[in-house]
């Protein structure tokens, strides 16, 4: 089975598809980040964004999406943006025909490390000793990308 | 000039398109909403209000589009969903190469009442001195949509 795993926002999208091998194992097929400019105005990223997924998802054609589900009493600030980058991901996906599951953060972060509050370098951590990287991952939002697709495969089991 | 007017939801989008005629009279060109079901899951609503925008805005070629402007703190619920139908709205505005003007709620009621704090019949009331509405109307979500639009024009005088 191959997962990509999304971690929406408007100025970075991380991603992760990652395909799990019959013994358990998983292998990172490709991973990155779909970043917009700030100085653009906010249709233009949106749809950058919705088109890009589509370019991933195309290329690399997994089975199944795994994308963290938003509150909105966390990031007051930042809800909207997230959540319109999110709305033009979920459809993008549905174009594709790629099924959608979601889990929130601390899901995420218990499958991962057994602890629902682990912080972000103990989800890292644990993500390093899951999963070759093969190159250098700079930024969060990618590791989150590859922790939420690597979720979705152990809380199906 | 030919305005779209939109007021985005996930359950329901309401949309007008209006031309400003010579006179600064208004003629109203198409109205309606976009519904998706309830039973349906997400992504497939989003797909749904994305490719309904697209098919309205290549018909009817409108100028520019007006929409409403979100705020966290009002409507806490819905505010996860609405932004979301917003997101795909403003990014199948883009793909048509629509310019996108955004109003508060307030300067829309402003606008068109004299009044930030007109309640919805007072803002329907004068839509309809305003814009000949030709066929009844029934949803509040098409009324709006219609008053954002006016508004838009209104605004950049």
């Amino acid at each position: 089975m191959r997962i990509i795993g999304i971690d929406p926002g408007i100025q970075i999208t991380g991603y992760g598809v990652i395909d799990v091998l019959q013994d358990g194992s998983y292998d990172l097929v490709c991973s990155g980040s779909i970043q917009t400019k700030k100085t653009d105005k906010t249709p233009k990223r949106l749809l950058e964004i919705y088109e890009d997924i589509l370019t991933i998802c195309n290329k690399f054609e997994p089975d199944v999406a795994s994308i963290e589900q938003l509150f909105f009493f966390k990031n007051q600030k930042t809800i909207i943006p997230v959540a319109q980058a999110r709305g033009v991901i979920l459809s993008a996906l549905e174009k594709c025909n790629i099924e959608v599951f979601e889990y929130t953060p601390m899901v995420v972060k218990q499958v991962l490390t057994g602890s629902g509050r682990a912080d972000k370098k103990f989800v890292e951590d644990m993500v390093r000793r899951t999963i070759e990287l093969k190159h250098e991952i700079k930024l969060d939002d990618t590791i989150d990308a590859i922790a939420i697709a690597i979720c979705h495969d152990r809380s199906r089991l």
